[in-house]
């Protein structure tokens, strides 16, 4: 049995997309239990009329509610009654729980699990890793994505041993290539942290290093993963969505500028729909927290039930597949001093 | 007149494109005057039998070549009398020469800058600036794009104030709106640095610092300019370009993997020309130098006939508009100690 804790409160569609995401990924695994968190009544009745195996559902109460603009340190501290902080509760006392899915604050999120939950054994830092979809039809990750905004070499190495080892065992992706973020191709490039992180990406036997990634070709499909520091990982991915999202919408307006366009576009419909539903992240899953000593997935705060059934499937995965034990192999080859 | 240093010998398309948008520049603007430097003997041949006001240009001969991988240090020293250098020496030497333009290597460029041009009074570092367009139909621009990969809060005012007077004295924007980059939009956000960063620019009166800027709304038309270390602006600018350029490749392919499809973009050829020319960089100019004591353009590797002319508009425009002792005036306003 996989037991996951599920946030029902968190995100724009919540509680609804949540408990429908859960319903639906319950169905399909038989080997699922999901322990739902949140206002217990409105998950009651939003459960009413709804056909699932209840002898695989828990509901555990969490009354209070994470505003927006929270602080996280205030969320750990005054909101331990709300969803996130339950889960995380369960996750660090509940031997039986695997791990948890929430779509709620990044920053809460984060903080909560390197408070609440811990990390795996030898691991430094926990790193997000969202994938993207690449032009030659695959996918890429970038780790970190912003759980760590300032990085050291050391980091850098873990994020590469974690994230390959994410692919290869969730994925099914053979010796991932994995690259280094940075501003140029050429080894000497960026400042000593890029420099250092580049030897000793190159001196990590079990990862495919190939070597610096420039930005621009993040998507090309030369690779599997970029490691960099949760900063710059940030504008990689929020610029890769934001300038995707801004041209579909510029080219939809330009349609509807002129009837020429309007009457060519009707026999490429589908077309533009497969484009649309190929750049949106909804399809991609959640953002997995890698690291951490039970397996947690952050979800995109705009998750529907599919995405949201997304982030289940990923952390059912990363347990049935063992990662945490096979990151923790790997890491403890390495000698890392406290100044890492 | 103004006066301007041509480096004939950088970029895909030097010397053809370079010596094109030279002439073509010259023909626009009466009191522009072009020193073109490079291969004496290629440069004279390529004017052959080209109609231009020969009062207004001269030649001078820089026989050394940079290639591709040479390090930015070893040019300095061992490649004087490289077109490149030896413009350099030009702007240092010569009072009437009023700034120059180059295609070539980056590195050398910023390192040649620095070492044989140097800063403005008061300016600490010089900084990129490159434009991209926004959906909103005006120019966004990025500063620092790539000079320093580390930066100080201090740094960042002055990028700041720098991109603040470059877009209103050269594309007339009212009161430029200037954000910073960081990953969040609350003021509390990022490391150190942007924190410091963010309260430094609230107090800088000269700028209409509009607060954070989270990566995914560079194109979205609210901001002028937003300012970060030369990093993650290069993630920034490379994933723009990068994904744009990925996602019409796409489209292209798309449309010819079905006859229907192909049938739809008879109707709409003229509307992908235009999505085509409105993300081409070329049509935006180059990568200005702000703080040097003299004008520096750097154009794109790839920049053809016209992208070079518009770099030399650039060139151009900053000079008329005496940009460098409004750029003096407003710095020297601020008191930088030697640790920023």
């Amino acid at each position: 049995m996989i037991k996951l804790a599920i946030d029902c409160f968190g995100g724009d569609y919540s509680p609804d997309a949540n408990i429908d995401g859960s319903l639906s990924a319950l169905s399909k695994k038989p080997d699922l239990c999901l322990v739902l968190l949140g206002d217990e009544k409105i998950i009651k009745s939003k459960l009413e009329g709804r056909t699932y195996d209840s002898s695989r559902i828990e509901i555990i109460n969490a009354p209070e509610v994470i505003g927006c603009d929270e602080k996280p340190t205030d969320v750990i501290r005054l909101k331990r009654n709300s969803s996130m902080m339950m889960a995380m509760r369960l996750l660090r006392d509940e031997d039986d729980i695997d791990g948890m899915v929430s779509n709620g604050s990044t920053g809460a999120l984060v903080a909560g699990a390197l408070v609440r939950v811990g990390c795996l054994e030898g691991v430094i830092r926990p790193a997000f890793c969202p994938l993207l979809p690449t032009m030659a039809g695959g996918i890429v990750g970038v780790c970190d994505s912003g759980a760590n905004v300032e990085v050291t070499p050391a980091y850098l190495q873990q994020f590469a041993i974690m994230s390959s080892l994410y692919l290869e065992n969730v994925y099914d992706v053979p010796k991932p290539r994995i690259a280094l973020l940075n501003v140029g191709k050429e080894p000497e490039k960026g400042d000593e942290i890029r420099k250092e992180a580049y030897k000793l990406l190159s001196e990590t036997e079990c990862v495919n290093f190939v070597g610096n990634m420039e930005s621009r070709d993040l998507l090309s499909g030369k690779y599997d993963a970029v490691v960099c520091d949760g900063f710059s990982g940030n504008v990689l991915v929020k610029t890769t969505e934001g300038t995707a999202l801004e041209l579909l919408k510029k080219v939809k307006r330009d349609i509807y500028s002129k009837s020429l366009y309007k009457f060519g576009a009707l026999f490429m419909k589908r077309m533009f729909a497969e484009e649309k539903a190929f750049m949106n992240y909804q399809n991609y899953g959640g953002s997995v927290l890698l690291g951490t000593s039970k397996v947690v997935v952050k979800g995109h705060g705009s998750s529907k039930p599919v995405a949201f059934e997304k982030c289940i499937e990923q952390a059912y995965k990363m347990i049935a597949s063992d990662l945490d034990k096979k990151i923790e192999n790997e890491v403890l080859k390495y000698n890392y001093d406290e100044k890492d």
